[in-house]
């Protein structure tokens, strides 16, 4: 597949070697459990990666303000590529002439790719829906585009995504039970699709998504269908659209158990760091979120004591780093020197509050594992959630530095 | 002066230990020469520097889009601040509290800070200048300050930085030259109210700025009254302003055989990559310019085959990376790659070029620097020269990897 010419220092990007056989596809394994919560490795052609995993969302082939040096410095395993935005630009052809995602972003690590409904759906009056697909104009220029399983599939294939997405449909909550059923058919015709479409490379894989809503015979029948197609994960989607926390934990509650024990189980557009522990607790094993980054532009910090807002006058003399956990850059910046950057619209603010943010969402995942492989994961959540609600750390408790 | 609590995980980094004995001042010394250009080394408080140095410019704190990691891997050794902005913003007292700017913004080497006059007499309508110092408002919020050259050392001691310099007035240029002499003068006078105001410590140094626009005379009346006032180096002030390089290089031709031998000479505001090498040819030392950062942010790199525009559509399937002397993450990144985060506005591409073309500086400072001490210097300046001339590389010369 790659052919290079032996030109001038001409430079290319060493892609890591699989642990598998040339015959394995993508697959998950168990090493620990803690109650409903799993802990196991993902193989996959793009390296293995252990889970739970937090997946930074690189939508456009970057995860904002990140170098790739830096996403891989927190710890990421895998990173997220948008199909919407990705086919509109640079375009698909492109991606693959330019190597595939992997070579264009410098991310020779596992990149999974959304199939483009979701994004699609949201596009209102400029989409329109028929049985076969989608037809919907380009957010950038107004340009006519087709979406279908088959096209969604070779997309996907195209940008080398290590784990694609099956097309599926995905309706806003609420939503009528009848609206809900008939969506959660049409996904599952089209994720019968989707895999038809699919071409099986070595630890490559496609997922299917669980639709149905907060309906459990909905997502029951979505399982069934999905697990009678076959594919190399699960993931579940239509949640995180506005249904709450709670209805969210009792969908999980019902439709997980439902899930194959051996395959991987991705929650789609999750979370808060509380979202993440609860479903974690409730089996799932994969997430991604733009919470994190969008988060890190808006001055906004997720830490063990709570979102801190950089731009409070409260932090402009505060010489304490964010939190007392910090290690990279973040070892050495402080508070003050945040709140600054935020106040003077200086890109190294945004620049390093999301390098905080997605090294703070991967150190609380790594925790949670250890917890899980220790048999601690309560005794881990009652203080996360204790601390959480604590509030910042006082200066009794954690003194400032002074300088003068 | 650090007095630090020893409170729970606080961190404070540690100032590299100077190479010089408790009562040295700064100080420069010589280590090769080549016609008049001067290979040597500035020993400050804050470290050693080989120069001639380019010296990134860190407005109010930040090189814009680099981490200071990032500064430091290019092979900076100097990071300028600048007074006006940080005194309105934020705030000369503030910065002192959080320990200075090194601990401030991370950047534990030397620091050079302007003096503020050249942005304050830039501001027009929103200043006024009398005998003894300027009156002005802020471009922030419009408040009223004021600076003198006893202000202006107290904000630059308050700031710690390692190189001062001397509050002056910088006519623009075309002026006449009873102006000239008038500003001149004044400046003279300034200088010396700055030397007395000036607070020596170990390894810190002032520079006076010689003015005088392009007029002989004037600028030796200028070296005169400065090197009987005498500083730790000299910067040559109001070039760079519009009078175009050769009548640049024809000021520097007779201004820098006025200087003293022993110290450093920082050229200010200078500029293209000619024109460090010309002016590194002319004697100068020292350098800055906002010109390879604001570049960066607007596509445009600098190479040895000139500059190019990655907004450019021949660059959008250009898979070579920008040069085939890249490292750090830009040796694994693609021409494409860049155009792509041009176009789609992404903060990646502003912060890979900035590198880019910051490493680009030091990297042609580092060459020039070693064919002085090997008297090769001409020699580069004609390769170099003939190289930026050339244009980019063509597809036969170095071959594009193929991926497909
Ligand atoms: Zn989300
Ligand atoms: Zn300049």
């Amino acid at each position: 597949m790659t052919q290079q010419h032996d030109g001038l220092l001409s430079q290319d990007q060493a892609l890591p070697r699989p642990d598998l056989t040339p015959s394995d596809r993508l697959y998950w394994q168990e090493e620990g459990r803690c109650s409903q919560a799993r802990a196991g490795w993902l193989h996959t052609r793009h390296g293995r990666v252990p889970t739970p995993t937090f997946m930074p969302v690189g939508t456009v082939g970057t995860v904002k303000g990140m170098t790739a040096d830096a996403v891989r410095a927190t710890g990421a395993g895998v990173v997220l590529g948008n199909t919407y935005h990705l086919m509109l630009r640079p375009g698909a052809d492109r991606v693959q002439k330019l190597g595939g995602l992997h070579r264009m972003m410098d991310w020779p690590g596992p990149i999974l790719t959304d199939s483009g409904g979701f994004q699609v759906m949201s596009l209102g009056p400029l989409r329109k829906m028929d049985e076969d697909g989608v037809t919907f104009r380009s957010h950038i220029d107004g340009s006519s585009h087709r979406l279908t399983p088959e096209i969604s599939t070779d997309i996907q294939f195209k940008l080398d995504a290590t784990i694609s997405m099956a097309f599926d449909e995905c309706p806003a909550l609420p939503a009528t039970k009848e609206r809900l059923e008939e969506s959660m058919e049409r996904s599952m015709r089209w994720a019968a699709r989707s895999r038809e479409a699919f071409t099986p490379r070595p630890g490559y894989g496609q997922f299917g998504i669980v639709q149905g809503g907060t309906e459990q015979d909905l997502r029951a029948r979505s399982v069934k269908a999905l697990t009678e197609i076959g594919f190399e994960g699960y993931a579940i989607g239509g949640l995180a659209v506005g249904e709450g926390q709670e209805l969210m934990f009792s969908t999980l509650d019902f439709t997980t158990p439902l899930l194959p024990q051996d395959k991987p189980r991705y929650l789609m557009g999750v979370g808060t760091p509380d979202d993440l522990l609860g479903s974690v607790m409730r089996g799932c094993d994969m997430f991604d979120c733009v919470m994190p980054s969008r988060a890190g532009r808006t001055a906004r910090a997720y830490t063990d004591r709570g979102p801190l807002n950089l731009r409070n006058a409260r932090f402009a003399e505060d010489t304490r780093p964010l939190t007392p956990h910090e290690d990279g850059p973040l070892a050495r910046t402080s508070r003050a020197y945040l709140h600054h950057l935020f106040r003077a619209n200086e890109m190294l603010g945004p620049m390093l509050l999301t390098w905080h943010n997605l090294a703070y969402y991967q150190r609380l995942m790594r925790r949670i594992r250890a917890a899980i492989m220790n048999g601690t994961l309560e005794a881990l959540a009652e203080q996360l959630r204790a601390d959480w609600a604590q509030g910042d750390w006082s200066p009794e408790e954690w003194p400032l530095p002074h300088y003068s």
